[in-house]
Order: structure tokens, then C-alpha cells, then sequence
């Protein structure tokens, strides 16, 4: 059950219909950010139709009390919440005394459009005879700076005078909060006759967390005029009013400037530190402003570009899937400030609340590796040492040693609250390892690996060697009570991955300890030994007859059966089914062996993989919007070009299509990733294990050719694939040393070979 | 850790202490109830040091919006909450125009007891020159009332001024209440001079649970004079006054009584219904209805009174333990109202919510079969027949057939709000079946199983028919995503018990539909057939190297230690340990393969019971305050004198000892049958197994001997042990042939075998 309410186009995201039943998702789609903040594509003027206001800023987060479950030890207290920020984009608009208000007025003329290349938001609407052009942008040149210009024409041959106020409104509520909670208390407004601000700050709470001070100012450009200025409780405004003839438009430019304590000590720094900013900004105009934004993503697109040709709509469906995800990821996030991390939603929505999970070391980081500078990856990592000691607290809160990085945070501490979760999907902490390894592997830059890296991982590695433990009737380590990625099984006993990533922790630890000597560190000769004890009696399940890696014990005792024999009423299971008979039946949320195959792949041959894939992928319902790009790549790998392709669409096209049916909650951007990984890693076969770059690539039926960037030690490599040829391009940095197809070759400025080696 | 706050008498529970700090607790043990309603130890009159105030009507409930987990489909929408009642106990007094309140003014003289023979409690103390003696009961003859009597007398030789103002107050809210919900609202008020009352309704929720009327009216005796009367929003109140001197004593009384809209249709009725018994009791004095009421203990006692002597403070501690247990259970139940059941804390506390747990049927269906008539039992049956529907209910929703029994409601629907338990601890749709059974076996009335019975039966089986699957790997019936009565494992798969009770049920179901033809319940051959197949090959966990039955799949894999080799700070695990570590630990909360070997004990030899005790109670850390009570029956079977004895105790005097630190949240009345099984089932081994009646009695060293009553097939038999001999007299009904240390006698008048046989 798809949805697609926007046009196709390769580098827009575009409508000309206003249907207020789409409105929450349209706005999902439509949303704007640069890393610092962002806002969902809510109109800017008054819509008294069903919307979803959400205006985020990064960091800026309440802990909200734990209702339930807080009887277990080691229950974490509160869930971090991302939480709507002030509301600075609102405007009031008249025409004639008469209210501009989309849902009720006679609309005519109208287009929205989100230019991916540019990162600008163009909306264009006719009412009571005036035609509106209105646009914005969240500046990636000045990160504090979001800035709105509406161009205003009569269009029926009269006068009409449009009155404008603009607010900056701290009366903003989470849709998601249970309790309709207020998390904003207002600490000061000021009022000009052509500028404003409101400073507010989050409410206190009983556990010790920051309340963010959030400032914001507006300042105005145009030619409308001054009429009125006020302030009340939650909100100040300015109001400014024009007459417009035909063909006289007139112009009306809104900036607001944003300061957080995040960056500033106190609420006189706050606000001091927006003026200073808003000073650098006077006198240049949105169109200003707007070419030093735009000049940034045209640099972010240079090495990031995935190019897709075909001669159906599939192919350019395809290009805008993928720009679409690459332009929602790097609006959330760039790498410019280590104390952020990729949120589940981004600023695309409020759900889930958390700003980190483990898709961001599982999913973004091998992406941000290729299509960005190494420093924007370092940064996630660093995030991670930074959060060290609190990942030392969870873990002892559980009574055991070493770290446990969270399953979602703000701030390290743990905050997911069911169990099975918290406590039990432990394998996270195996893949914030893999992304050091990654990194390092990847960028050859061991510099990390041996400084924080090291200290990060030698706390994991004691983790895991807590949390194993000895079964004497077999001679084997195991780990009991966790959850896989598959998290359709609970509380089960030796996930296959999960043993897996904890061995190979110990042991990619062990390694680069040898590499890399930190006595500082003060890992004995005994832990040392157990790690290798460990790593050489884990546990792992297998099932002799079919050859096949067991998913965890006990999982061959069950009623296995593949999803196609299925009714279709009974999917998707997650709406369908009691989550008693969802845990209980052989069916698979997400890649789970597999995911392990995938990490791990240079560890596995291709018929092992084949068995496994073709055991666990029919049981697969592909729940999580992070499943169909692991299944893409490995059956790209396998050669099931009809699996990888029919994996590949789910994912590139998950919000613009509406797949879930619950993007209007939000973009799913940290599986935004996927479909890149999908092309690169999957139909490209780009594999960088042990120190080589390879790829081996595949065309998709549905495809005459594709192309994308990456980066790799300092070179910008240009892939392009078609059925003729793949050719290498060489943009920048040195000749390099590379495999196609298996057949070594040196990169200088171009290679071309045939296609299919 | 124990605290003992009260002393030891053989039928009281009292003390001269007056301690703030053990309010609370003190509150808890001297509760009063009568099946209809109840009341925790408040003191009547103002007391501004910590209290838990706690009125409560059994059926009158609030149902609770679920907050969390509602995202998995289903899941309860509401928590079903004991709500604290209108308080009516209340008074205000004042000396001389001093206000009393025990927490601040110098008190001497002070004593509290409960006289558990006739259900009484009085309370002395002298205040500012003047002695009061208040004595209460909720009568077990006019259930709907409450009566109260002070008696005051000026002990300083000078006359006083005393003043009483009786209140029935509506202003009350749960200590458990996580928002501090208010569940009531006042209908009406009414006060004369002499008189007042209140009416009250449970405020609207959304899921169509009745608002609850409460009507209650309060009248006086005495020689005070009234003075004022007063009404507000939320209480009415009459004042009364007098001149106090020496032996000159005054006295007041209060009576109230309460009726709601379970038992009337509307406002009106109710109110009406409440005027109609205070009429039947005008004229009658605190004395006169308390005699009527006192009589009514002496029958129950009569019936089931146990009785212990010895040489040592351990025998009169037993001896208060048990009247102590068996005074709170009649309290909260005694079989008058098929709709209700016993709820966890009955009238003492409002922790757990819910009315109903599988406790009723494992625990308490054994006493109430041997200590009250037939009748008694049986309405715990048809509560659970009213029910069929709503536990038909319960199975649908997790996508089953048959009928699910909750683990927690007040309606049937169930209330429960944790996965793990909710969809998973289903054994006790097992218990359900085995009180039917029980009651059979134990009374040899048929009658019940043959009507209702099979209707409740038929359905139990289809939901375990549909609730195993089949593993055609091993070729046998599987159950998989359970948690058995062992909460320290969730989400396990095969526990022995679960598919021990679930393969039972079908073979009983099928066994008496042979017996009792029920056409019309539709059970075809086939499904007969395929209940067959299931009994016939139903997997059972099994260890055959130490043959014993194994708790679940991979429990043999744990970390396998017993308790001992625990540091003592480890202890209570619930408190000391994560969750996440219990979990994973070998380390049980009550009797689980035991309660199997318990509830099946004739289909088991004594080997395989000394086996698996040896292997798991070391493994038990009776954190649940149902485990003792099963493992002291199966110790004193298996001749383990000091085992049974040291779990006797912890059963015995759990609440009067506080042994697990929470009584001041209320009783454990549920688990206060364990005590009575231990001495009954343990201690003298009497077991009832296919229609026969045998006792093999062992004597604790602890005591000299021990007696009790049994109510048997319309025989009143008492039992009575020492180290010389066993005496059974046949108090009431016709003779009988049972047996005694394995030797068939018949019971005529009275039998006496030596001790041991």
C-alpha cells in the first residue's frame, strides 16, 4: 500500500495538488535542516487544517519520567525527548482585511517545490486575487540562520493591501507527549518596531539535565511597511503591511537568527551571540544569503552525486528515491559538530524520541565514509568516546563490567524503557565497535583507532567478557537473554549475530591492543587471555543438516514456514498480529544472520552465504525500514538480481511512496542510508575489506546505467556503470591500486572495463 | 530482615507501642474486613504523622488508561484499579477545645489490639486528662455495616469539655495513583441533626466500565448531645458534645452503613437500599449488633480452627500465625458474592490492583475447600464461569481460540499490562482448569463439573489445542513464549509445568465429556482427536543424566549455582540485581517444576519428587510469597523436617514478622493460605487424590502438637497430632473410611493410631 503524492523528477520534490488529507506527510517530505535545526514543511501562515507543527533544534532535548517498568533494577528513569522548539517561521497573513488560510480560502495557482540541489523550499499560491511566491531555506552557510521571503503580485487587476505579521511563538506542544505536557517556560521578550526576539528555556526537571536556553530573534527586509510590534507571554510579533497593484509585486523578507546554550553559557551569551551573528548578516538580502547557501550543497553534491539513466519511469523514480535520502541525510546531519548524532526522524518529526541509535554506526557510517570527508565520520565516532563514561553507567547499572552504549540517548544514558530492549539488545554495542573498525579500515587513517578508538573498545571488549558466560556441559561460552536485530524474538538465548559481533570484538580488541600497546589502558595478561578463551569456545548454533547458522537456540523448533504462505490480511504482521503470536512464529522483522554475513562478509564464502540467505530471507516480512537494503546487497552479491532489485525499490523509495504508511510522522532518515548501500555496496559491489577498494558491479534490469562518487584516502572517484562498460573516473588525489571484477588494476585518471568483467 | 511490631498471643495481635515509623505496617495488621468491605488500622480521629489511609468495597474498581506498550497489538487498554472508598470511619475530637491527634499530643496509656476470635479492634489511650476506648467492627452480619464506639472518661480527676465530629468524606485518592488522578465525584449530600450522608459516583471513563455508585449514611447513639451538622463538596459531617468526668465515662457510637449500584439499579435504589438497613438495625445498640456479628466469627472458627502447643516461643508464634492468616482471609473472603474474588492485598492495601489472580485458584481453593462449605468454593468457580465470555475475549485478542483466563482483572477482561506476563504466563489458564478438578475430587460433587464445569473446561482446552504447534523435526506438540510461575524467566520455551498442566487439561477435559455428554459444546471427534494427539505427544524437558525434569529449554545451559554460593548482599535478587541479570541467572522465584510435582503428586514416586527437589530448591529464592508454602508440603513428604519447618516459617508469620519489608503496603492475603497448606498438606500430609481421604501426619520439632479441623464431604473432622499419637474426631456427619499412615480405617466417632504409624 504505497502512497505517492509527489511528482517524479530528478532533483525536485514537487505538487500541485493541495489536499489537506495529505498535509502531515507532504510536510514530512517537504521538511528543511542543516544539522543545527530544522523545521517540518508546515506553512509558514495560518492552516486551519489538520497539520503537524514541528520545529527542532539539534541537542535540545527534555527528559521526560519513566511511567512504567521502573520497578526492574536498572531501568532507566527517563525517556530524552525530542522536543518541538519555538515556532519561528509563523506568519499571519490578510488580504483585504480577509485571513490567508489555505484550508477554507479558494486556492488557485498552486505549487510546492523542494529543490534538493539547492535546498529550497518554493511554495506559490493565489488567493483573494494576489498571487504568493514564498520560499526558504536553513541556511548551511550560517547555521543559525533560517531565513523566508514571499513575493506578492495582484494578479486580478486591483489594489489590494496584504497585511503581514510575523511571530516568533514559544506556545508549542509535542504531539507525542501523553500528557500534554508544556516543556517551555518564556524567560524574556523584546520588541522593535522592526525586529523582535523571545527567549525560552525548558522547564526544570528532577534529574540532573540541562535546561536549553533557546533564543531567537526575527529581523525584516522588503518593501512592506513597519505598522506594529507586540509581545505577549509566549510570543512577539511584528506586523507590516503593503499595497499591491498588478505587475508591482512587493517583497517581504523574514530572518530569524537562533542561539542555544548549547553554544553559549547563559541567557545574556545566548542572546548577545544571536545579535552578533544577525550583525554579520545586515544588509545582505535573502538572495544573498540564499547563493551562500545554495553554494554549499552544490559542494556536498559534487561528492556525493548518484546519477541513475533508464528509459522508464523506474530510472528516474530511482534518482529521485536516492538524491531525496541523501538530501534528508545531510540535512540532519554533516558532521560539524561532534556533541550531535543522526536522529531517528531528524527534524522531519517528534517520534521515537532519542537522538542515537545504532543505525547511525550500522547504516550511516559506511555511507558518510564514501561521500564525505573522513572528519564528518570521526565525529560520530568521537560522539561515542565522549559519551564513554556514561556507556561505563549504563553497564554497571546492569552490574557488570566495562561499557554499554545505549540503545537510545541524548546525553549516553541509557533511555529505551522496555526490557527486552534496554537490557537485551546488546548487539548494538558490538556495532559501535565494527564503526571504528570501519572507519579505520576504511580510511587507513589508524590514528583514531589508537587513540579513542582503543579506549572505547577496550571497555566494550570488558563488557562482553562480563556478559558471556561459561557452560561447562558443552566447554563453550554463551550469552543468554538477548535480542537480536531481529527484534520479532525476544529474550532468547545465543543469537547467532549477536555471539558473533561479542567474539569478534574481543578479538579485532585484542589485535589492535597488540598494534597499538596502551598500558594505560591496564588490560592484563589474564583479561587478555580470557578474551582469547572466549573468542575460541564461543558458541555458535548451527544446523548440521541444512548447513545453516541458527538464528538462536531453539529457533529450528519452530513452526518454520516462509511469509508467503501468508495470507495477505495477515501483513504486515506488526498491525496484524498479537505480538504473542509475532514472537512466537518463525518470522523475521530484519536482516539478523544475515546482518552478520553482511559485516563479516570476507569471513564467509559465497555458497555459505547463499544457504543462509536462502533459509532465513523467506521468513523475512521486512518490518524494519532497515532490512530490504542488507537483503538488496547480499542477493546482489548472490546474483538474485529480482531480490535486489525488489529490495532496493522498497528502500529507496520509502517515504516518498509512503511504503509504511507512517511518514507523516516523519522521514525515516537514519534508513535513508540504505539505498545508497544498496547501489554502492550492493548492485556496484564496492568492497573494502582489508585494506583494497573493490567493486564488482551489477546492472539492474530496471537501469541503463548509474553512476555515483566516493571518496576514498583522499581520492574522488567517480563510478559509472552501464552495459557496455564501468569506468572509473579519477576527480581528485593520487593513483590508486583497485580491483574490478576481481582483476587488479591502477586508477590514474580513467579505467574503463567491460561490463561484467 | 524481619520486623515484629506486634506481640504474640494465641488470638490477638496487639501492642502498647506507638511508633510513627511502623504506622504504616501497624495499619496493615489490623485491618478489618467483611467480604463486602474494609478498612486498613486508620485511627478514626486526625492524625497529621505518615498514614495510609485505606477504605475499600470489594467490586468497586477504575479502570486505568495503559501508558505504555498499548504499540503491540493485544495489549490490555486499561489497568484495572482497587480504588480507595469514601473514608467513613472518620472523626475529628477535641478536648477542652485541644484538637486530638496521637502524633503530636503526650499520650499515655496506649493499647491496640485486634481480638481475631470475634473480629474486633480496640484501641485505648489517654489524651489532655482523658482515657478513650474506641472499638470497631465491620459486621459480618449486616455486611453493609460499620459500626464504631468510643468510650471516654476523665482520668485527671477534673471534668472536660469533649467534642466528636464524625465525617463521611469523599475527598480521598490512591497512594498508587501516578497522576494523582481523583476517582470520584459527589452526587448528593444530606444532613440532619442526628444523621448525614453522601453519594458518590467513580468519574467517567472511556471504556465502558460502570461508574460505580457508593452511597453511605452515617447515624449515632450515645449519650452526647448533638450540636451542629455540616455539609461541603466533598463530606458531611455531625458534631456531637459532652461533659466528661471521672468515672462518669461518656460514650458515642457511630454507625454506618454503605451500599452501591452493584447491588441497586440507580441513585435512588441505592440510597433507598441504605435507609431500608438502618431501619432493620434502629434501635440496636454497638453491643447488640456487635454480638450478632461476634457470633458469626465463632461459626467460622468452628469450622476451621487450628490449634498448636509447645514449649517454646515458636509454638504460640505458630499458633498467632496461622488465626493470623486464616482471620484475614474469611476477611476479604468467604464465598457470599459470586462476582467476587480475592484480590491480592483484599481490604488491607491498593498495591497490584486488580481483583483476581491465579493465586485464588492454586492456593485458595484447597483451604476454603476444607475450611468453609462446599458453597464457598464453588463461587470461586462460577466467578469464573460468569467470565467464560470475557476470557473468550482475552483469547481472540491474542489471535487464539478458546478462552484465556487473565492474569489480573476485576471483569474478566484482562487488566494485566506487561507482555511477558499478559500474552506469556499463561500456565494459569492451567489452574482454572485444576480448581474444577479439585473441587470434584475434593467435595465428589459432580454437579458442578458436569454444567458450568465442562463449559469452562471445553474452552480452556481449545485455547492450549491452538496455543501449542507441532515440531515435526522432533515429532512432538510444542509450547513455545511462556513464563511460568518462575517470573525470573520471561519468554522461555517448553517449561515443564506449562506443558505438564496444558497437556493435563486436555486429558481431563476429555475424560469428563466422556463422563458428563455435552452435545452441545460441539466438541467434534476430530478435535477430541487432535486433543489426544497433543497429550500423546507433548514435548517435556527432560535431563537424563540427572533425570530430572528440566524448567525449560536451555535451562540446562545457565551458569547452574544454588543460592548459598550468593553473598548475602546479593539478596533479595529483586532488590539487589538487575534485571537483565536475574533474568540470565539459574536462580528461581518460586516453586515451579515443584508446583507440577505438587499439583500432580499422585503421578509422581517419591524418587523423582527427591530428585527434582534436590536439584532446584537449592536453585530458590522464594521471592514470591506463594513459593515457601509448596516446597514446606513437598519437603515434609520427602522427610526433610528442617527444610519444611524453615519454609513454614517464612510462610507462617510473613506478614506479622514483615519478612519481606512491605506489609505496610498491605497483607499478602492471598499467599496467607500457604501457612494452612503447610501445616495441612505438609505437616500432616493429608492428601485427597481419587476420592480417598489420607493423612500421614509429621510432627515439627518445633511444636509439641497441632490440631485442625477438616470439612470433608459433609463431615466435620478434627485432627489432632503429637509425638504419642494421632486423633481423628468425627464432629459432624457420618462415618467414614479413610486412612492414616497408608492403613484404611473408618472413621466412626473417633480413631487414634500411634504416632508415625
Amino acid at each position: 500500500m504505497t502512497l505517492r503524492t509527489m511528482e517524479v523528477a530528478p532533483w525536485e520534490v514537487r505538487s500541485s495538488e493541495l489536499n489537506p488529507q495529505h498535509k502531515r506527510l507532504v510536510e514530512s517530505l517537504t521538511s528543511l535542516g542543516n544539522g543545527y535545526m530544522g523545521m517540518r514543511g508546515n506553512f509558514e501562515e495560518y492552516y486551519s487544517g489538520d497539520s503537524h507543527l514541528g520545529t527542532y533544534v539539534a541537542g535540545v532535548w527534555f527528559p521526560d519520567k519513566t511511567r512504567v517498568g521502573w520497578w526492574k533494577n536498572g531501568y532507566p528513569k527517563y525517556f530524552g525527548k525530542a522536543i518541538n522548539n519555538l515556532n519561528f517561521a509563523k506568519v499571519d497573513i490578510y488580504v483585504d482585511g480577509q485571513r490567508v488560510d489555505l484550508y477554507t480560502n479558494q486556492v488557485s495557482d498552486f505549487h510546492l517545490s523542494l529543490d534538493m540541489q539547492h535546498g529550497i523550499l518554493t511554495r506559490t499560491f493565489t488567493v483573494f486575487g494576489v498571487k504568493f511566491t514564498v520560499k526558504r531555506f536553513i541556511s548551511l552557510a550560517v547555521s543559525e540562520l533560517a531565513a523566508f521571503a514571499w513575493e506578492v503580485v495582484s494578479v486580478d487587476g486591483k489594489e489590494h493591501q496584504v497585511q503581514i505579521t510575523s511571530y516568533l511563538d514559544a506556545n508549542v506542544k509535542n504531539e507525542d507527549a501523553n500528557y500534554e505536557e508544556k516543556f517551555w517556560q518564556v524567560l524574556d521578550t523584546q520588541v522593535s518596531e522592526q525586529s523582535s526576539s523571545l527567549s525560552m528555556q525548558t522547564v526544570p526537571n528532577p534529574f540532573g539535565i540541562e535546561q536549553f536556553i533557546v533564543h531567537a530573534q526575527q529581523t525584516f527586509a522588503g518593501n512592506f511597511s513597519a505598522q506594529a510590534s507586540a509581545a505577549s507571554d509566549l510570543e512577539v510579533s511584528n506586523t507590516f503591511v503593503a499595497t499591491v497593484e498588478a505587475n508591482k509585486p512587493a517583497y517581504f523578507e523574514k530572518f530569524v537568527v537562533l542561539t542555544t546554550s548549547r553554544d553559549y553559557a547563559d541567557l545574556a551569551a545566548v542572546q548577545q551571540g544571536a545579535t552578533k551573528i544577525a550583525q554579520t548578516l545586515a544588509g545582505q538580502s535573502f538572495s544573498d544569503l540564499y547563493a551562500a547557501h545554495a553554494a554549499k550543497w552544490e559542494q556536498r553534491w559534487h561528492l556525493a552525486d548518484v546519477q541513475i539513466t533508464g528509459d522508464n519511469d523506474t530510472a528516474i523514480e530511482s534518482q529521485q528515491g536516492i538524491r531525496f535520502n541523501l538530501f534528508h541525510l545531510f540535512s540532519t546531519y554533516y558532521g560539524e559538530d561532534a556533541r550531535l548524532n543522526i536522529g531517528p526522524k531528524g527534524f522531519t518529526g517528534e517520534k521515537y524520541g532519542g537522538a542515537t541509535y545504532w543505525d547511525t554506526e550500522a547504516y550511516a557510517v559506511p555511507l558518510y565514509l564514501a561521500l564525505a570527508k573522513p572528519e564528518v565520520t570521526r565525529n560520530l565516532l568521537v560522539y561515542r568516546r565522549q559519551q564513554l563514561a556514561q556507556a561505563q553507567h549504563n553497564a554497571r547499572q546492569q552490574g557488570l563490567d566495562g561499557a554499554l552504549y545505549p540503545m537510545v540517548t541524548f546525553n549516553g544514558i541509557e533511555c529505551h524503557n522496555e526490557w527486552e530492549i534496554t537490557f537485551e539488545e546488546i548487539h548494538r554495542n558490538g556495532a559501535i565497535a565494527y564503526a571504528i573498525y570501519n572507519y579505520t579500515n576504511y580510511t587507513g587513517d589508524t590514528s583514531y583507532l589508537a587513540t579513542k578508538g582503543l579506549e572505547v573498545l577496550v571497555e566494550i571488549a570488558r563488557f562482553w567478557a562480563s556478559r558471556v558466560h561459561y557452560n561447562p556441559r558443552v566447554d563453550k561460552y554463551m550469552i543468554h537473554g538477548v535480542t537480536g536485530p531481529n527484534e520479532y524474538e525476544n529474550n532468547i538465548n545465543n543469537n547467532w549475530y549477536t555471539n558473533t559481533i561479542a567474539a569478534w570484538v574481543l578479538e579485532y580488541t585484542a589485535q589492535s591492543l597488540a598494534q597499538f600497546p596502551r598500558p594505560d589502558l591496564n588490560v592484563s595478561e589474564q583479561e587478555l587471555a580470557k578474551w582469547h578463551d572466549i573468542v575460541n569456545k564461543m558458541y555458535y548454533p548451527y544446523e548440521p543438516e541444512l548447513q545453516v547458522f541458527v538464528q538462536h537456540d531453539g529457533f529450528m523448533d519452530k513452526d518454520l514456514r516462509p511469509v508467503r504462505a501468508l495470507s495477505k490480511d495477515d501483513l504486515p504482521l506488526n498491525q496484524k498480529w498479537s505480538w504473542d503470536k509475532i514472537l512466537r512464529s518463525p518470522f523475521i522483522k530484519q536482516a539478523d544472520v544475515l546482518q552478520g554475513l553482511y559485516f563479516f562478509g570476507d569471513r564467509f564464502d559465497q555458497a555459505t552465504k547463499l544457504r543462509n540467505f536462502d533459509f532465513y530471507e523467506p521468513m523475512t516480512v521486512h518490518e524494519s525500514s532497515l532490512s530490504p537494503c542488507i537483503h538488496s546487497i547480499l542477493a546482489a552479491e548472490l546474483n538474485k538480481e529480482d531480490k535486489a532489485v525488489e529490495m532496493y525499490l522498497r528502500t529507496s523509495r520509502l517515504d516518498l511512496d509512503n511504503y509504511n504508511n507512517d511518514t507523516e510522522d516523519g522521514l525515516h532518515i537514519t534508513s535513508m542510508s540504505g539505498s545508497w548501500l544498496a547501489i554502492v555496496q550492493g548492485f556496484a559491489q564496492m568492497k573494502t575489506w582489508n585494506d583494497k577498494l573493490s567493486f564488482a558491479p551489477r546492472l539492474p534490469h530496471i537501469w541503463r546505467g548509474y553512476a555515483f562518487h566516493i571518496n576514498y584516502r583522499g581520492r574522488l572517484i567517480k563510478v559509472s556503470v552501464n552495459a557496455q562498460q564501468v569506468s572509473l573516473a579519477l576527480l581528485e588525489g593520487q593513483a590508486l591500486t583497485l580491483s574490478v571484477y576481481g582483476q587488479e588494476l591502477t586508477l590514474e585518471q580513467q579505467l574503463t572495463v567491460p561490463f561484467g568483467g
